[in-house]
């Protein structure tokens, strides 16, 4: 039988093309995107094959393997951690995946994903305020301005309704870029000196550190009721933002328990340290915040099944909007079953003359 | 500071790229490099970070990422397994894989392991047999003719000097198809119609046979004194060749015992059946086989390190000869720390006029 055309073609989605489409749609239709499509994905949890992420450490930094399957698709990312590589000029987080089809095997799609893993964690954090903070929340403050930052600051204005952001870094001069990208947004926003400071009348608190040490980025005494806090930067052993009493006090909601445990901010706490799975907030299945002085905290590392949900939707609109290009990643065979037959007559030469085989069958 | 040229953009060699590279080489050329690599890596098996590999089994079949990590250098494989696809016009097995640096997390490569990955298994069997089989050995039964069967045929008689094969599959065609593509090999092949009347007479049995259940091609009633059996088709759980009783009275020699006692043959035997990792025979710290008399079993599922010299090798052969073009899959930035910039002023483009922002220092 003759294979579909491109049956194991992958489409390729390079960095500039992702960069592209996002300029075409306007970034706050794909936060929106994205958002929705993850909270139809979180909402069929049970319907994913699920493990933490496989991660490589050395001292520079780590590498990690994301995967996750549905019946129909498995998807993983890879991705990076090296904070020192902005010295080097280049990126502290570098990522891209590939959505595969589940009955072949077949690789269906192969993307960036650094550009992506910015916008769908700002999705992400955006779906999860939007389940755990107070409806009325315009003010947030936004602790850490890296190259995370600005996209955090778009989701929760497209998404949630921000109007004024706080800003604070120990760097000015990521703060000092964060307002230059945001100058046209339409966003009122107000350098800070401190983290104290920047958290004062916030009503949403987003830390987005980048440093990989046990850090205490924000803590109790510097919270106000009400508030909700969107930790994203501590996503690895030993990278933590949040001092225990915060963690304490409150309630904690997490993406996937297992790999939280072991890299979110609650790994300073018992292993049975109580938390909450956003999907099952998101499915009625348990409370979210009680009332409006509740301090709720989402301790974000970044799931697989986000990823997941993003490559879906990248290919959806590249097919639709015939983006990106077939890559020849795997043979295309004649018969399937003769993988050596895809070698030209050169491949078998040797030195000596070949010497025809004495062909028999046996007695 | 300037990041150097190419720094996160990875090599991209394409499936029609390797066979034009193998072709070049010569394909006995090209297993004798990866067997070198092999042997070297394995040579030094305490430098590497390992682990089992990460399978999503699904009815249809399995689809695996197979990570690894030395001091410098970070490798993992996409591979699958499905057994329906060539009923479908598409390969068993497809497979890519991606070097990457240890220090920035950057990926230097991305290729195709389809072809590499029957080129690597063939060597790894051929490493293993030079380790373990008789010396003199000469003749080959080789069970199961399908696509990597051909390269187990090469390996052997350009690594071990095979002179002589003994064939038998379940499926004629796919005899048929072996015997074509070694016609001008200078390999005496024997067509048989019993994995039993295959086996007498030879010194190696190689199995490489492919259905997802638990079968029993050899058992050992069938062996005779001093042959070595090359398992390669035994790979999964649920997916086994040889008959316990092969297991039980010969020594049985693993790559890495974690991954082999859930997907190897021995999945079948208790969790504490004595087996030897190869690396400790290559490296003189355990034993090989004792004398001429000794039936010795390779179970082999293929390791992520295989992948590893691989790709090594490829990239090293693929710069030395300039091959490839590099893949814009890792956005280019001019400030690493200002992801956001990448984008046009287009992407920001909202329904309502921007409006501009109340940028003020906070009291």
């Amino acid at each position: 039988m003759t294979p579909p055309p491109h049956a194991a073609s992958p489409l390729y989605l390079s960095a500039p093309t992702v960069a592209q489409w996002i300029e075409q749609q306007g970034i706050a239709t794909c936060l929106r995107g994205l958002c929705e499509r993850l909270q139809l994905d979180y909402l069929r949890w049970n319907e994913f094959d699920k493990c933490a992420r496989v991660p490589s450490h050395s001292p520079w930094g780590v590498i990690e393997l994301m995967p996750i399957a549905d019946a129909q698709h498995y998807s993983f990312k890879y991705v990076n951690g090296h904070p020192g590589n902005t010295l080097q000029g280049l990126s502290t987080v570098m990522a891209f995946g590939v959505l595969a089809d589940m009955a072949t095997g077949a690789p269906l799609l192969l993307s960036e994903l650094t550009l992506t893993t910015a916008l769908r964690t700002a999705a992400m954090s955006a779906l999860a305020a939007r389940t755990l903070a107070r409806p009325e929340s315009r003010v947030m403050a936004l602790i850490g301005n890296g190259a995370q930052s600005d996209f955090q600051a778009l989701a929760f204005q497209h998404l949630l309704g921000i109007q004024a952001l706080r800003l604070y870094d120990t760097d000015p001069a990521a703060t000092c870029k964060l307002v230059h990208n945001l100058r046209h947004s339409g966003l009122e926003l107000t350098v800070c000196q401190s983290t104290r400071e920047a958290v004062q009348g916030a009503d949403i608190v987003t830390t987005v550190t980048a440093d990989k040490c046990q850090a205490t980025i924000l803590s109790a005494d510097m919270l106000s009721p009400g508030q909700h806090i969107n930790a994203v930067g501590g996503d690895c052993p030993g990278k933590t933002e949040l001092a225990a009493d915060v963690l304490l006090n409150n309630p904690v909601f997490v993406e996937y328990t297992p790999q939280t445990r072991v890299e979110g901010d609650i790994q300073q706490m018992p292993a049975d340290f109580p938390v909450t799975e956003l999907w099952q907030v998101l499915a009625g299945q348990a409370p979210g915040r009680c009332d409006a002085q509740t301090i709720t905290v989402f301790d974000s590392v970044g799931f697989a099944l986000e990823d997941f949900s993003a490559l879906r939707y990248l290919y959806d609109s590249a097919l639709a909007l015939g983006l990106g290009e077939r890559l020849d990643l795997i043979p295309a065979l004649n018969d399937p079953k003769n993988l050596l037959g895809c070698l030209g007559a050169q491949a078998f030469a040797t030195t000596q003359p070949p010497v025809q085989p004495a062909l028999r069958r046996a007695a």
